[in-house]
Order: structure tokens, then C-alpha cells, then sequence
């Protein structure tokens, strides 16, 4: 079959947007007209693809019925401002950016709920959901199949990356003029993130919950399908450039069979199982792999019915670039 | 009153030794003689007290009956050698190390379970907990008069000092090399530490749970005197010199009252309660000071009957020297 899809990526100068690109070239997607789109600011910069650099032009000036499919990886009010317009030239969306409201846009991952497609009206409008709700529903989900899971307990240890190129410049900065002992002024983040962990991601809302850490609940539940998981969820940045990790404990209704548990995770696609004894890092396993990483299985202290892992995902590909091409491969089996 | 107590320090040219040696200048305590003693590799170096240089000698060498009172902050095989010396010669023993059996010294923290010393034998033999479990049952132990807690979920995000001083220039070194794109060997640490998070400190039992997360529970249920309390304990190693970070999930019986709660941190000895929206840090907050901080105090998404909290603490200080101090302060009141 030697069809071809006329793409555009919205935000392709930003860390996502590039991923995507790198992506589309790495798995020979069968691409047609490649249009990078960024807003007026960041037009005219170069972005390469197939030994060319490619221009990137202003959004606004885009004419949609160019494309067949468009993935949405800048921020959630371009995402609300120019998806209309796609969808009414017939575009797929692909939203990276949680701009739409999931009635209409509903996350997809390809692993996980790839049947929900059927289910939709065409042009497909679908999301990816956040990097950590990625990586813990792709671990998640299988369990299921053996588990009667009642709640989820996770912190989420953050790359500074979560915070696109600045936060991985300011990390650097930091860390340099703390070498120097030079004195310091945070900028990006509100303090000091070198040699520190900070504890919210985000400005919390009036019972103190941040957007990222209800964002990560509600798309757990759907991901998972189990709509009153109870899930507690505390976002923290770390001082590391790319890769989450998080520590996770589940509890279930019956006792945990590790072995069974084992051998899902071991059989799940997109998942390494690391050894007993051994564990994944960001640095060291998540970072530039497809695969999320898992380790450190275990029961609870005194407690057969709690599930204790570490996941580990680089939160720039399958966390968010990634999943939206493997969505997309999906999308053009069927639609476009 | 002018009495004053002659105190031996097991372990003076630790961090831990040093600091206890740096607490009993600064708290004013009735020092008579101070004998600081080590390792025969360690004899010989100098610890500054009182604007004196006091030499280091060998514990090996030591009369114990020119003690009183002797703080045990070297290994535990270390403690398990000496103290019965000590004990023999009518010293009151501190236990930093969890050498010896929680029957014959159990842990002690003056702000929670002071009233225990009054069932003790003399001479007094106490062990100060881990720091993590220091800082989690001072915020915990008052929580009890309002929360029927029936879980605690925690990741403890430990500094590299938890390591002692190899583990901090450990740190220092891999960022350099890591910064000045130099290859990097890891020591200390089993892998890269720098800009990395490792989920597992020291070696899992066959389990996968290890020494420092089983002493963490252990040390919980005896220190909030809850025997069966349900305890998930993830201990994990970040790229912070000094100062602990604790993400805290606690399930109770019923719905939690924030403002009785915040009231009941406000008012607890030890702790110092970040307002809402502000949270605390290792670097910030903890490091330096003798106080435990506490911030993000939330009840769980859709689940009242949940506590979430951000808690940090210096891992020297009232994780270790500090609460040892504080310990010997009590002890001298009725004892030596």
C-alpha cells in the first residue's frame, strides 16, 4: 500500500512538536505534505525531517483542507482556537495539549482502549492524555485482568522537561551557578530546583489541588475505565533533565499474586519488567526508549492486598509525541 | 543548678557524631568532660568544641566508666560491640544506629513518647529512630487526637548525605563531570545519582523490601504506639545534598477536618506548618534548622476520608543529632 497522509503539527518548534517529527520519520509514516506550524513568533524557524530543514510557517495563515490529519502539541487555547477550523476542513485532531473537553476529544491509547474508536463520529477528533496518566495507565491497565484494584496512591517525580526547553535550560543554569557559588535567582521555576525537589507543579486551587494532579486523576479513571478509582496523586519536580519516575501503591480487594502480575506486565505490550533486585531510572532506562519501564515489584509490609511498583517513561516520547503517532497510525487505518 | 555530665560521643568524626558535638554547644548542654571517640582509623582527627580543638581517640581504648552518658552515632555493629561496656559501666546509652533490639532500647522522641523513660531500667538504653521515621511520627503522632488513621503511604525522597560525607561529595562529583561532559564512573552510588532519582536504597530482601523501608514501618507503629497501622513505605534517593522530602497519603476511618487538622500541626511542638499554596522544601526550609515542616495539606480528589501532605526535614539534624540531644536532655533530668 503506498498511500500517503498530509500532516500538519501545530506547535512543531516546542519539544513535543519536534519529537513528533523526529517520529514520523523514525517509523516511515507514510507522510505526505509535512506542514510545521508554530505561532507568528516562532515562524520561519527550521525543523529537520528526511535530511531536509523544513520552514515553519504561522498557524493562522494555514489553510487545514491542506492536511488530513493534525496533531495539536502547543498550548490548550491554540488548541481551542484552530481545531474548529480543522475539524471543519475535515481533519483528524490529535490533542497533546488537553484543550478539548474529553465528551469530545477522548484519550486514546492505542495499547489500552484502541476500540474506542469505532464508537466515534468522523473527522476523529482524539487526545493523549498527560505523560504521567500514560505511562501509569499503560502499567495499569493489564493488572486489571488479575486484580480487583480500590485505589492508587502515586507520586509522580517530574523532569524538568515538563516544563518545555526553559526548564531544561533553567536546571542547567542553576545547577552551574551553585557549582560556582554564585548567588542564585530562580526564574521559571518559583525557587531554587538544583539540588532541591519541589512540591507542586502548578498553582493549587482552593481545596490545594493542582490542574496537573486533577488532570492526572480524571484521565486515569477514563484510561482505565474504573470512573470512581479512588486515586491520590501528588506531582513533584525533580532535578532531572528528561524522564519521569513514579512511585506507585495499589491496593486491591484480595491478595496481590506477584507471579501473575509478573508474567502480565511481562507479556504487555509497550512495557519493559525489569529484575527483581534491579530497578529502572529516568536517566539510565527511561530516557529515548518507547518502553515504560517497570520494577521494584512487591507486596506490601504485613499486607498481601497492596501492590507496590516504580515506573519509569521518558515523558517526551511515550509520554506524549510517541502515543500520539502510534494514535495516529491507528487513525489511518480507518479514516483518513 | 550547675551539674554537669560527662558525655562520650561513639562516632564523632561522622556527620552525625559531628553534629550532635556542634547541638550540645549551641543548646548550652552541661557538658563535663567530652570524650569523642572513633574507629582506630578516625583517632587522631580534631572536632572544634567550645572554641577548642578536641582530639579524636580510639573507642577501643576508651574507660567508660569516665562517662555518664554515651551517644552511639557510628555503625551498629559498632553499638552492639561497645555499649554493653557502657551499660556495664553505668552509662545511660543514645542508640543512633539501630544496633541493639527495640526491647532493650526502644526509640524515643521527647515531643511523642517522653512518659516511656519512666519504665525503663537504669542504666537508661534509648535509640533515636530513623530520620525519616523522626520526621513522619512528629507530624503524624498529633493527628491522632482528631484522625482514626488506618494507612500511611509514603515516598521518602532522601538526600545523598543519608549516605554520610561520601555521599554528598559523591553528588558534587558526578555533576561536575556530568557538566564538563566528562565520562562518568559511579562510586557510593550504584548508578548515576546526578540529575537522576534512584527507587532503591541499600539491597531488597527476597521480598523486594528493604532494611531502610522495614525499619521505616517498624519504627512508625512503635513511635504512634499503632502496632498493626498498614504502612506503604517507598524509599527513594534524589540528587539533593541535605534535607529530607516526604509525599504522605493517609487514609482514616471517617471525613478529615483541614482546619482541625492545620490547628493540631500549628500548635505540635517541633513542626512548623507552611500556609496553603506555599509549600516547603529540602533546601528552603529544612536544611539547617531544627524544626520539621509541613505543607499541602489537602484532602484526597473525591475522598474526604484521605490526607495528603507534604512534609520536609533536615536528615542531620532533628532526624538524628537533634533529637539524640533532645533525648540526653531528657535523661539528665532523672538519671545520670
Amino acid at each position: 500500500m503506498s498511500q500517503s497522509f498530509d500532516i500538519a503539527v501545530v506547535g512543531a518548534t516546542g519539544t513535543v512538536g519536534e519529537t513528533i517529527v523526529q517520529i514520523l520519520e523514525e517509523c516511515d509514516f507514510p507522510v505526505g505534505a509535512l506542514n510545521l506550524l508554530a505561532s507568528a513568533e516562532s515562524a520561519g524557524h527550521s525543523v529537520p525531517f528526511r535530511g531536509k530543514n523544513m520552514r515553519v510557517r504561522e498557524v493562522d495563515a494555514f489553510d487545514f483542507s491542506k492536511a488530513q490529519l493534525v496533531f495539536f502539541a502547543a498550548g490548550p487555547a491554540i488548541t481551542r482556537s484552530y481545531s474548529p477550523r480543522a475539524t471543519a476542513a475535515g481533519c483528524a485532531v490529535i490533542d497533546l495539549s488537553a484543550g478539548l473537553p474529553v465528551e469530545q476529544a477522548p484519550n486514546l491509547i492505542p495499547e489500552i482502549n484502541a476500540e474506542l474508536l469505532a464508537s466515534l463520529p468522523k473527522p476523529f477528533q482524539v487526545a493523549c492524555p498527560s505523560p504521567s496518566a500514560a505511562a501509569l495507565a499503560l502499567v495499569i491497565a493489564p493488572l486489571r485482568a488479575v486484580l480487583d484494584i480500590k485505589r492508587v496512591t502515586v507520586t509522580a517525580c517530574l523532569a524538568v522537561s515538563s516544563q518545555g526547553r526553559e526548564g531544561v535550560t533553567e536546571l542547567a543554569r542553576q545547577t552551574t551557578e551553585l557549582l560556582n557559588i554564585r548567588p542564585l535567582e530562580p526564574k521559571v521555576f518559583d525557587r531554587q530546583m538544583a539540588f532541591n525537589v519541589l512540591a507542586q507543579v502548578g498553582t493549587p486551587d482552593a481545596e490545594g489541588h493542582v490542574a496537573l494532579e486533577k488532570r492526572l486523576v480524571a484521565e486515569l479513571r477514563e484510561l482505565l475505565a474504573l470512573p470512581l478509582l479512588n486515586v491520590s496523586a501528588t506531582c513533584i519536580q525533580v532535578p532531572v533533565f528528561f524522564g519521569d519516575s513514579f512511585s506507585v501503591s495499589i491496593q486491591t480487594a484480595g491478595p496481590v499474586d506477584l507471579k501473575a502480575v509478573g508474567k502480565l506486565l511481562d507479556d504487555a505490550a509497550g512495557i519493559e519488567l525489569v529484575d527483581a533486585g534491579d530497578y529502572p531510572t529516568a536517566v539510565g532506562d527511561a530516557v529515548g526508549q518507547d518502553a515504560v519501564y517497570v520494577g521494584r515489584l512487591r507486596q506490601g509490609i504485613d499486607d498481601t492486598a497492596e501492590l507496590n511498583l516504580w515506573v519509569t517513561s521518558d515523558n517526551v516520547r511515550k509520554g506524549a509525541a510517541l502515543n500520539a503517532v502510534q494514535v495516529a497510525q491507528l487513525l489511518i487505518k480507518d479514516v483518513v
